[in-house]
């Protein structure tokens, strides 16, 4: 989805670029997405978009909402696809923005498609995944020697009704770190059905709500508490889950942090403790 | 990992900033990271640092190349830990910059904590992991609804003379899509564990090189015959797989742009056929 694929539009229309906004501090933009929405005409966004990322798109140029909260699509997905290929077909510059990058649980590829269906080019620009944000945000790597081979993403959110469709045995590997997106509605059943699949109980495990942004707050419990420590301190949405031992490295930086002279106002314990 | 825990160290001496590069464009640099390089006095740079983001810290900056080839390191990781302490013990605004995102296989929580260990507060930034920007660049998404509900990393790169360590079994999902990180070497081996552990030998399965640069290569194959694709285009390390049904989208992107008016300068298929 390179910039050289605008050739394979139909000639004159502009490329429509789908960008990825990163986890939430305006900060984790991109060079090229920030330049992106300087160049746009019209930027069509996102709920998860932050205030300080919106107040980066110059006056002037034409914001539309396309956000999606669960259970209410402000534009259905169909009328974002049809209101992208409208937009460049009547020649303007677009960027379609969305939270973290746009391949990863963000349907961007369902637009990218749409948009070449419809002889629109479209390039991608990667966006900071949220799991990597809230990573870094929270002091907890992704993969360790030691503790975790491998990473893993997946998606606690499913359409209203159905179950949720995931490989539980698959997930239940005590080597992998699971990332859970969009789970705060099932977090409880995600948790049981991996203990049921045999990860223990007592795996580590943590919630960020809000990550990489002023308000941040995080909660360390294990597999078996997490999802009451989360209701307990009413987590709003989005929450990213993170689940394995590699929250133990966590633990290891408070410990050092406690015999360090002045501990007394780490951050992530008073957000624990709210 | 947050900039507050500055306030954890030993009072007086500076944060060190342990920073994701990107995949290597340097405009997907995040605007956090290019600051911190433009107000850093040592920058310590990995072997997967391209020129052209080197090209971008100041002159006057002390640069030091900490960069790891496999089996011939420059700097051993323990040299490379005590290196950051002792300069930040000196006083000196030190970045430590790293490909792609330093909490995924880049050993930043390592880093992390040997600071931590020593009294030296640490802040990670994070970055696009190779793995958002090359699915971006080739145009294959991570997850797509239908094809895949999730997506893992792993690393196919291992302790010399050492056997991979890896659960094929659970690594051999169809609904999952495998990203192999730095598994050149044993590109053969995890192909055939893979099909040996279930997953079908037509799985699609791609590999891309240099991703995100001016001299990226894309090879698509299958899992079959991914390992001599790969050798018969010469592909030099750095090169990521991605395997699973998304790069049917990928294809289908193809279809689009075959039916459209000037498809005969597609990037992709020349590089295919490189």
């Amino acid at each position: 989805m390179r910039q050289s694929e605008s050739h394979m539009s139909e000639p004159g229309l502009p490329t429509v670029f789908l960008v990825g906004a990163g986890p939430g501090d305006p900060e984790l933009l991109t060079l090229k997405a920030l330049r992106l929405l300087r160049e746009a005409e019209v930027v069509v966004y996102d709920r998860l978009i932050s205030q300080d990322i919106l107040d980066l798109i110059p006056t002037g140029t034409a914001r539309i909402y396309a956000g999606k909260a669960s259970g209410a699509h402000s534009l259905p997905q169909d009328e974002t696809n049809e209101l992208l290929v409208k937009l460049a077909r009547t020649g303007h510059r677009v960027v379609r923005l969305k939270g973290g990058d746009p391949l990863v649980f963000g349907r961007g590829s369902e637009e990218a498609l749409h948009l070449a269906r419809h002889g629109v080019a479209c390039e991608v620009v990667p966006g900071v995944t949220a799991a990597a944000g809230c990573a870094a945000s929270a002091g907890i790597p992704l993969t360790h020697r030691g503790l975790a081979t491998s990473v893993r993403f997946v998606t606690g959110h499913c359409c209203a009704g159905r179950p949720l469709d995931l490989n539980w045995q698959s997930l239940a590997d005590p080597q992998t770190t699971l990332v859970v997106y969009m789970g705060l509605a099932h977090i409880s059943e995600i948790a049981c059905r991996l203990i049921e699949a045999g990860l223990p109980a007592d795996t580590p495990a943590a919630a960020v709500a809000n990550g990489t942004l002023n308000d941040e707050r995080l909660v360390v419990a294990t597999l078996a508490t997490l999802a009451d420590q989360v209701q307990l301190a009413s987590f709003p949405a989005p929450v990213l889950f993170i689940i394995g031992r590699v929250i133990e490295v966590l633990e290891d930086l408070r410990v050092c942090r406690r015999s360090s002279p002045s501990s007394a106002g780490d951050p992530i314990e008073r957000a624990q403790n709210a």
